[in-house]
């Protein structure tokens, strides 16, 4: 038996994705795997993640039904993006004694404006001994982990950018359609003003920048406007017609006496002709990061899940973020190392 | 008096730069100075740094001779590059209860190369309940710290490079004969071979990259090159004929049974048009990163050491490396943060 025994919590996309790449670990076992979804449960997991060597694992509806003897225990939840809504998860595999590194984007820095909940994670994951971290490529590392250690290189700062332009063309079904593509202009803004077009975690991005560098903001606003389509645009699941809403322009904004400190602009959209990931750090010095052709969300989300499990498994009891954690490395098997 | 105070240890250009940061920092005293130059010794900081308020704090010959009742005491070391000849520097100052983080390049990263001495200071820092560590820009951060932490976003890896391209018109003149300007291709060849034109540190950073991803190289190997000016060159201290030497053009390659696996090169001359940090990730995903117009080493360094003061006094006892902090990020006092 291998010493890290790994749960996955949650099997949509990202949930199968983070399964196949744990399967390919060699210090790692997959001990089962969790789902509500009535078509899910029972299954094995071979037939989900197209890796025949976890055919003897069926997915499960409760944790309580998993056989689990490994010394290390870590739980992968992916299942939502609120706190309030996976709070009861959360405790749930906290109280069997796993670790648990979660894609909860308000669980990334959930310090400043969901402090009740933070501090109750914090109380169960400390008396069950076991560690929790929320994190993922947005929130978790491009717009906020990578831009505090940039700012290592800095005696002074006056403001910070940070801009994502993506290609949604490259993205699963549903991502395009969680920023609006395909939608008139009307329902985009009706889904936009409803909350349910809209990336969650730039808040958190901004809090936890913050509070690395002793800013102590007055104000986040956020701002979400489509992307229109010039002419008729493709993707393998969707295609858009000019006029139609190609993807969303999403800014939030961290002030300190109505004088702009933090922005980070998320453009995703079908056909985004230059992908990237830009951080501009005004200050001295001035700091102009790029990384050529962005990275893959889904990709790059499933890659630091799966990185952080040494990490995790290796701090103090409680509630961490990626601030007060050692900085990220990948998690190589044999396998991938050569 | 602040909660923190602070000794800079070693008052060369590098030295006397951090001790003028250090006196911008709202939450740092500067307790003392120590430096074996006797142009150095009793002179007032103010006169070193331009530092009016400096002007109570004379450069001490010895460590002793200064009155310290802070709190948290650190001391900043910047004195050499060798370990071999600042063993008994750090050994002294561990024994007299500072936190150390130091510039010396062989002790970014000591695990490897100089086990004995890693060995023994962990035990002194232990001993006195104090935490060490070796930082700068590089080694330190753009060539480990900054890699390691892009690899978070990978799930494979095949291969690392890693590339400066500094304009060292724009540093200081001992960097600038550091790097072979001015001599002609004879002199730096001897010069090479003896090991004084070379940048130390590559080594260290390799085997921190190669840690962090559990690969065993089986080598590592340096070589260093001359760039020869193409026509006349002029810094703000030298002129350098055509075919005389502008710079260096330093590798350092890391192999698993002949297959490169990690690969840094340094090119630092007179006059190079596109100055730029660049890390490339072979692997999936694949990362290619610049920094555009890359990072002055001199404020780089001096940055980096001064945000790392938070860093060190809030980890357990003991010789750290930049792998097993928390990330980096910026020290601001109030003054510099808007």
């Amino acid at each position: 038996m291998k010493e890290i025994g790994v749960v996955q919590y949650g099997l949509g996309p990202i949930g199968q994705s983070i399964t196949k790449l744990l399967s390919e670990k060699k210090d790692i076992e997959i001990a089962g795997a969790v789902d509500i979804d009535p078509k899910k449960i029972g299954q094995p997991l071979s037939v989900l993640t197209g890796k025949k060597e976890l055919s003897r694992i069926k997915v499960t509806e409760n944790l309580e039904d998993i056989q689990i003897n490994n010394e290390i225990k870590v739980a992968i939840h992916t299942t939502g993006s609120y706190l309030k809504e996976v709070m009861p998860q959360l405790k749930e595999i906290a109280n069997s004694g796993f670790h648990i590194i979660s894609s909860c984007e308000e669980l990334s820095y959930p310090w400043k404006e969901h402090q009740k909940f933070a501090r109750e994670i914090n109380d169960f994951a400390e008396r069950n001994k076991i560690s929790i971290v929320g994190t993922g490529i947005n929130p978790g590392f491009l717009m906020d982990t990578l831009v505090i250690t940039l700012t290592g290189l800095c005696q002074k700062i006056s403001k910070i950018e940070c801009k994502r332009m993506q290609d949604a063309s490259e993205r699963r079904l549903p991502f395009q359609k969680k920023i609006g593509t395909g939608l008139t202009l009307d329902e985009f803004q009706k889904k936009a003003n409803s909350g349910s077009i809209r990336h969650v975690g730039f808040r958190e991005s901004i809090w936890m920048i913050a509070d690395s560098l002793n800013w102590n903001l007055d104000s986040i606003n956020e701002t979400t406007r489509p992307i229109i389509a010039k002419k008729r645009l493709k993707s393998k699941f969707l295609t858009v017609e000019k006029g139609l809403v190609a993807g969303i322009n999403q800014t939030a904004i961290g002030t300190i006496k109505d004088s702009e400190l933090i922005r980070l602009n998320l453009l995703a959209y079908l056909g985004c002709p230059y992908p990237k990931e830009e951080v501009s750090i005004e200050g001295f010095p001035k700091i102009q990061m790029e990384i050529k052709g962005g990275v893959n969300g889904d990709f790059g989300t499933t890659s630091i899940i799966v990185n952080s499990i040494p990490k995790i498994i290796d701090s103090k009891p409680g509630l961490h973020t990626m601030r007060d954690l050692p900085i990220p490395s990948a998690l190589l098997g044999k396998k991938e190392s050569l």
